[in-house]
């Protein structure tokens, strides 16, 4: 008699098959359109192939496009298939590595340099099309993706007959034993899968770009050429997301940045070192200055700290033997000391609360300090103000005692969802990162004070009715955090605001408290960026309104138009009175005709326009016109500062 | 016939005296009673000993007391009677050097190893009332300080014999010639003098302390000991001049700053780097604040720069090859790049304006930036916040035309003047510093430029009603400049604001702007910093007003204090109404006498007490107690806000 297991679904039912049933026939038992969608399917919390037979009773659920699941095995499949074609039109390419793409996607790392169709040239976007019409053509062929276990010594003799020796290196590096092969068509792969069903499934496939990259990651290793590609099961969604990258390009911050006037950049001065031009400077003040205000309310105390710091100071937070070797190397007197960069706030912040005797009365005690850090990052990794190598955090360490811990993240909680709702993010979720149920040991701290904590963070964000997801084993060694993605207006997802306990630092730095008992006690931190970086956050932010900044942040709020000469001083009286009131702007005294002057405004975002000439300026009025939505009539100017300033509240 | 030469005095009266005659002769023919104050006499703008025979017609000016040329010479022989007591009490004494101090008083460098009657003990305080008595003992004997010409080979002999290892040398790198030598008493010094007639002349004697200090100011050589001490011409003076000083030390900034917890210093972070705690930082922000909106209305645009750029750029700039060794060393990275702590904020500014095309419209330029900078110190020379490691500067750079030079000057000096008044700081003169007429050969830029720029800026401070001193060849190389010295309530002199024109980084930087005429022009660069540092600033403001600062500046202005537990609800009302204004305070809610809150308040010097017990609750009111004045009666909580405020309205 045939052996049965039994299966549990995600919605509880549990089902009787064959031992040996793969998702692939489970899906075809529940629906035949289930089974053309199933990509892969997730047994007992780890992702399968949807071909892999199950052995054994389990819960399993079905992965198709709509979950994060089926799209990773898709672009892992897409990778496969975009080698299969390399190697087809490309004899002698070596492998590196070919993974799904953090922001969507995949790519393939491979050496040219041994391809003589190639001739000794690289390959450039020029030869893209050619490989995706051979992908296409490769998929149509709908060869399954086959899994293989094969014994470590016959995959090192199959490298080695290939001639592969990036294959062999990671090989090298496995453990004993059985090693997964995947095979579609005439390619076969070292890999750990999963992989969907069959290549049939990729309709739509885009090259995107071509880029160098070291051999794990290493400048001393070979470079190799990085293909980007993405893939979709349908023309249509390739279609919605080409457009998507077309209006991302308009929206780069980096070009707005140079647009807009906001920062620049010097080789002189250094790659990923932002210079901040007086108009960015006015929005990052603005910036700080909203947060400062809201910390100051929620209890929050300023302190300026140094950017250096004595090696010293590092070594006892850790952070030196953690990163200390791959990052600014330490900076050396005459006198024979060692300073670092710092990385981080936190040392410092450390050393304050150890200037004097605190009492659990002081507690919490909320630092905060918009610290510029400097942390190094690989040249080619640098990008706008989203990867740089200094920037400024909007950091705060509230030291507390263990029975304020839940309250504190609550009132953080708080704080990074004004600042977000004050920004225009309304779309965003927090994930909660906990211990590893299962390694305890891993983690830094006491047993109780972690599973107290971890319970009460996700206590409170249910209170404050965050849509967040849980994950196990995400957590930081030294304590459980809690970070907010938020989406942007196209859809992307940006990691922001963070908020993380600690047990480490407290005990590294020997802080203490004296207890209403008169024993000393130590502290827990909690770390907390709402912003995370300024640098980051702007880019995010320009990103997100497509350099239409709300009005309070916006640099030039007001451009005062006067439709000719004639009405110059006019013009100069409703300035000067705007500025009385704090609003930024100008008056556009160019010898231009008005046409011309509101364009020029427009292009350079400036959200409201007065236009004033001579039924204005007679009767004290201003025309105005808003940026993107054109005219609003005509307004007595102390009726528009009063409109303004409404407008403007939030960030007052 | 004895030969007449002609002397004439400071008020152009020529009178004839016989070849040789000295300035005590001059002063003797005078008055017998300038005579008996003479100490030193300006010969044709040399400062010589009043015992010195003058050989040829000139310009004679007497010098007494009440000049720094006569105070000069006076501490200077102070230096040689403390050495001649020295070697009379401690035999084996050997002698670095022994000048006038800086800030007043004299020092002289000794090194004591050998001096069998210390037993290889060092000095220490509890000796120096036995030397202050030998200084005195021989101060009565009036001995004459004369001065005497030997060839060097000769002057090389008598400290070969002496065993003065220091003194050999200082010779060695004298020119070879005629060397000077002094006497008095049994005392032979080398030394290019002036000094004062005799030794009686010094009437009050008083050794201040003991420290440590490097041979020549390097830390490889020998430590000796440096001796501190202080004399003057009349007991009343040493009188007053020890009170100031215990004045002075209960004014400490660095006592006041740990006293008010405004900040502090971590020896973890490192020597110098101040770590401003929440009060200071509060201090700090509001003057950041207050210049911040005088810079924006005198049109300084704000801009933010990293803390580090490529060595490169101070390549560029000059500061690599003048500063380079003696300073912080290079930050490498993993790909070999060279980075260093920037030490000022000019290359970074330099770079922006090149960030861009620049026309003769576009000028002036401003670009301001609270820049923290880093320059090495040796920690040794570091004190409070006066001597740093790291420290803000509240710097600007001015780009503009030649033509522009003087408005923009004067311009600043307007805004220097402003900070002055609002800080309180009403008694401070200006230097201006030109080219050394003889050598114009010294200094960057073109010489119709300086002249005009000289003449241009002490026109503008004419105008402005400066009280100035002028100094020739005092200059920096690349520009001429103006510093501002304050004098502080105890009459103590310090530098904090500074103009400089700047001819050569414009050149360096190969910076430009277009001119009417479509052809290139080099800008000229204005650096100025009203308050100098931050960090000395806030050093001199607090000894200057004893850390009662300024209402605006206080970082807590108002202390609540219910008289008892009943009235803590009504504090709590009256603070946040308070809050709301945005001014800064605390209730104090402890369970203590209202004496003991008032005075626990008095001693923070916090501006305002608003006491408020059953009468204020019920009628709305505060009893106003003003920081060391006293009761100031009972006000409604709204008229007292609105005297706040005015009273606060310069920083607004």
């Amino acid at each position: 008699m045939e052996e049965k297991i039994k299966i549990t679904l995600p919605d509880g039912t549990v089902r009787e098959y064959p031992k040996g049933v793969t998702g692939l026939e489970i899906a075809q038992s529940i629906s035949e359109g289930l089974a053309r969608n199933v990509l892969a399917a997730l047994v007992d919390g780890e992702i399968w192939d949807a071909t892999r037979p199950i052995e054994k009773d389990a819960q399993v659920r079905l992965l198709t496009w709509n979950d994060e699941g089926g799209k990773y095995a898709f672009w892992h499949s897409s990778a496969h298939l975009l080698a299969e074609a390399l190697e087809a039109l490309y004899p002698g390419v070596k492998f590196g590595i070919g993974p799904p793409s953090e922001r969507g996607g995949f790519y393939y790392d491979v050496d040219l340099s041994a391809v003589e169709a190639l001739k000794g040239r690289g390959l450039s976007e020029e030869d893209l099309p050619k490989i995706e019409a051979k992908m296409k053509e490769l998929a149509q062929q709908k060869n399954p993706y086959v899994r293989k276990e094969v014994p470590k010594k016959e995959a090192i003799e199959f490298f080695q007959k290939k001639g592969d020796p990036y294959k062999l290196e990671l090989l090298e590096e496995l453990n004993d034993g059985e090693i997964t092969f995947y095979q579609q068509g005439n390619f076969i792969d070292l890999c750990r899968g999963p992989h969907i069903p069959h290549t049939g499934l990729i309709k739509a496939v885009k090259l995107l770009n071509v880029a160098g990259a070291y051999w794990r990651g290493d400048e001393k290793r070979p470079q190799l050429t990085r293909i980007y590609g993405i893939t979709f099961p349908k023309e249509s969604e390739l279609k919605d997301y080409l457009h998507k990258l077309e209006e991302a390009k308009k929206r780069d911050h980096r070009k707005l940045g140079k647009e807009l006037e906001l920062f620049t950049f010097s080789d002189k001065v250094g790659a990923g070192l932002p210079l901040w031009l007086p108009k960015g400077a006015v929005m990052r003040e603005r910036l700080e200055n909203f947060l400062r205000r809201a910390q100051v309310k929620a209890g929050y105390q300023q302190v300026v700290t140094p950017h250096i710091g004595k090696k010293d100071l590092y070594v006892t937070s850790g952070h030196w033997e953690k990163y200390g070797k791959d990052s600014f190397q330490p900076i050396r007197t005459p006198e024979e000391e060692e300073y670092l960069l710092k990385p981080m706030n936190c040392p410092h912040h450390c050393e304050i609360y150890k200037s004097r005797p605190r009492s659990y009365r002081d507690l919490p005690l909320r630092l905060a300090e918009f610290g510029t850090v400097y942390r190094y990052e690989q040249s080619g990794e640098l990008h706008g103000l989203t990867r740089v190598r200094g920037f400024t955090q909007d950091d705060a360490h509230i030291f507390c005692r263990p029975d304020q811990v839940k309250e504190e993240f609550g009132k953080v909680i708080d704080l990074v969802l004004y600042v977000f709702k004050a920004l225009g993010f309304d779309d965003y979720t927090a994930q909660i990162s906990l211990r590893d149920p299962n390694n305890k040991e891993k983690y830094f701290g006491k047993d109780e004070d972690w599973a107290r904590a971890e319970r009460e963070i996700i206590e409170v964000a249910q209170e404050k009715g965050l849509n967040t997801i849980t994950v196990e084993g995400e957590a930081a060694f030294y304590g459980p955090k809690l970070d907010f993605m938020v989406s942007d207006a196209l859809g992307r997802k940006w990691q922001l605001g963070t908020i993380q306990v600690d047990y480490q630092l407290p005990a590294r730095f020997e802080l203490e408290y004296i207890g209403a008992d008169n024993q000393r006690y130590r502290p827990v931190m909690i770390h907390r960026a709402p912003f995370g970086s300024l640098e980051r956050f702007v880019a995010v932010l320009l990103e997100h309104c497509a350099g239409n900044l709300p009005l309070w942040l916006a640099p030039e709020q007001v451009a005062v138009l006067p439709i000719s000469d004639k009405y110059a001083d006019y013009a100069d009286q409703v300035m000067s009175r705007l500025m009385e009131e704090d609003i930024r702007g100008f008056v556009d005294h160019r010898a231009e005709k008005i046409g011309r002057k509101i364009r020029d405004a427009e292009v350079k975002k400036i959200p409201y326009m007065l236009i004033v000439g001579e039924k204005e300026a007679e009767e004290g009025n201003v025309a105005v016109r808003r940026h993107g939505e054109g005219d609003k009539g005509t307004f007595s100017l102390e009726d528009f500062i009063k409109h303004f300033k409404e407008e403007t509240k939030i960030a007052d």
